[in-house]
């Protein structure tokens, strides 16, 4: 067989061993059928919406070949699509992969990154149902995740009214912390630091997102990627309503080592950071006593309310009012 | 508002109006909730199997920039990947659409590249359901189809068995000579240049595939995407059997002039050309007299049979047997 054909197929194989069946694996009942064919066969279940949600990531704009370590690639390329279902309150289901590779990559690099890759869909209970390889000198990655929700219980960006209060999950501004110290560590980042552990290996809310689906708590939902300052607005419009945010509340990141913090400001990392995939929801004012103060050790903080005037408010902590303008993520200006 | 947030605003708002509510768009009772939120929902017909799959589309990889008109690249991203939908039997649904674009391809571009995108759309009764855009340096592009079949009767790689009648649609070969065409051409392609067409414009087998699953003609099924001697190993791999081809009965394309035909092998582009999404299926020798020798004007022809050992083979005109290597297009290591 000519070297050419091999080439793909082998690197087929390669994801294909990666994925086999194993005790601890993803459960495979939502998947009729898998890699290898013209396409996947995916069995949906009675009663349910499937939820379908696409990212990129890629080198040089969302990961830097020589400091993001291999298998953060694979757990973040995951993680960040399944966080979109878990921003839809739903349950992830299976992924295709898509992958473009150099072949300097197709080893010892594939073999790290499928590592981490396969770390998350046995932690999200996603497992792979194909996708497309190919050559390229850049590293590029496409994750589509299929996910489902009981029919017309999906939480919707749309759904919030005047009045209601808005919350947060965690603390925001980690991940871009993480980010920094992650672009000024000579060569690849140390899985091992805490500061930088948000950015390289994040957790999509599933099962606070999940728990408010089940309680009926919330009345709207989106994850936070580009960026409280970037998402926000989004969110404001898909209601049509504004917001008042009090700056005080906004549980930012905290920065422990007083050479680490020099220059950085935790309130603008939260405001503006991205990659933290925290969720955003309102909750009724009547309903919001209902909400515990953590969710299975995840803060849970009211941050503001919804206004019926489409203006993005910040109440500063002397009182005053000032616009809020998106300084986050944008991926048609901004690069990693 | 900054510069910044607009970029990817105005991008998805260019989408998102491209593909608005029209008469002549695709039915949308499928898709709960389109463009605007953290992901789409899906609404899956009940006694259905829903039917993934994703396809790279990559400048210099798939397309170049300055031979291929946009609207052809935005038909051929969705055709290609609806062609593994018809491989399985299915109907196409929706789509997600990844588009990686530099800010200079933005405007004319992207409305041309959006245009035939659309077409194809229609064509195919396939929704817009969601996607993701950034900015790129190239035009990158990643499509995820979904589509449905009843419930165990999508027609696989594995089903075919010793004996079984191999058919091929349509002429094999005729989008690699309208690639040799286009590469040899000065700048951008014509679009009227009917040699060019299937390369341009592929139109996956939809309607053959769906009459064959409803008649419970064929026992396999794929499309040829990287050529008949690549893509029949993989075939014969997952049925895990042989096959012996007969070479004077394979449906070559028609080189109608003697200078085109200059140093092109017409049987040569048959076996290894790429790109023409014609289906390869197998049918039991009993049920071979029921097919037509035409699909609503698409060829039908038995190019050979399903053998019981594991080998290729070529059945030449002078009667001897040689043995099929892959010589097709592999995303491995070839380039357009």
């Amino acid at each position: 067989m000519p070297r050419k054909r091999q080439n793909e197929d082998a690197i087929l194989r390669r994801i294909a061993y990666s994925f086999r069946p194993s005790r601890n694996q993803p459960a495979r009942q939502f998947i009729a059928l898998g890699i290898g064919d013209d396409a996947a066969l995916f069995c949906p279940k009675p009663g349910h919406e499937t939820i379908l949600t696409c990212d990129w990531f890629l080198e040089e704009t969302h990961f830097l070949r020589e400091k993001h370590p291999p298998d953060s690639v694979g757990w973040k390329c995951l993680a960040r699509a399944v966080s979109d279902i878990a921003a839809m309150g739903g349950a992830p289901r299976c992924f295709l992969l898509s992958l473009a590779l150099p072949e300097t990559h197709t080893g010892r690099w594939l073999d790290l990154f499928l590592g981490g890759l396969r770390r998350a869909s046995r932690k999200f209970q996603c497992a792979l149902a194909g996708g497309d390889t190919t050559r390229r000198n850049e590293i590029l990655i496409n994750v589509t995740v299929v996910g489902e929700v009981r029919s017309a219980s999906a939480l919707l960006r749309s759904g919030a009214r005047p009045d209601d209060i808005l919350y947060v999950s965690g603390r925001l501004g980690e991940a871009e912390l993480g980010l920094q110290i992650v672009r000024q560590s000579q060569g690849s980042a140390s899985k091992k630091n805490p500061l930088t552990r948000k950015h390289l290996y994040p957790e999509p809310r599933l099962a606070l997102a999940q728990w408010l689906v089940k309680k009926g708590l919330a009345t709207s939902m989106m994850d936070l990627s580009d960026g409280l300052s970037s998402d926000l607005p989004r969110f404001c419009t898909a209601s049509a309503v504004g917001a008042l945010l009090e700056k005080g509340k906004i549980p930012q990141v905290r920065i422990p080592n007083v050479a680490l913090k020099r220059g950085r400001d935790a309130m603008q990392l939260a405001l503006h950071g991205g990659d933290d995939y925290e969720l955003l929801f309102t909750i009724l004012p009547q309903k919001a006593k209902l909400l515990p103060k953590t969710f299975r050790g995840v803060g849970l903080t009211a941050i503001g309310r919804i206004t019926r005037d489409r203006e993005l408010l910040v109440l500063q902590e002397d009182g005053r009012a000032s616009q809020l303008l998106p300084r986050g993520w944008d991926p048609f200006c901004n690069k990693l």
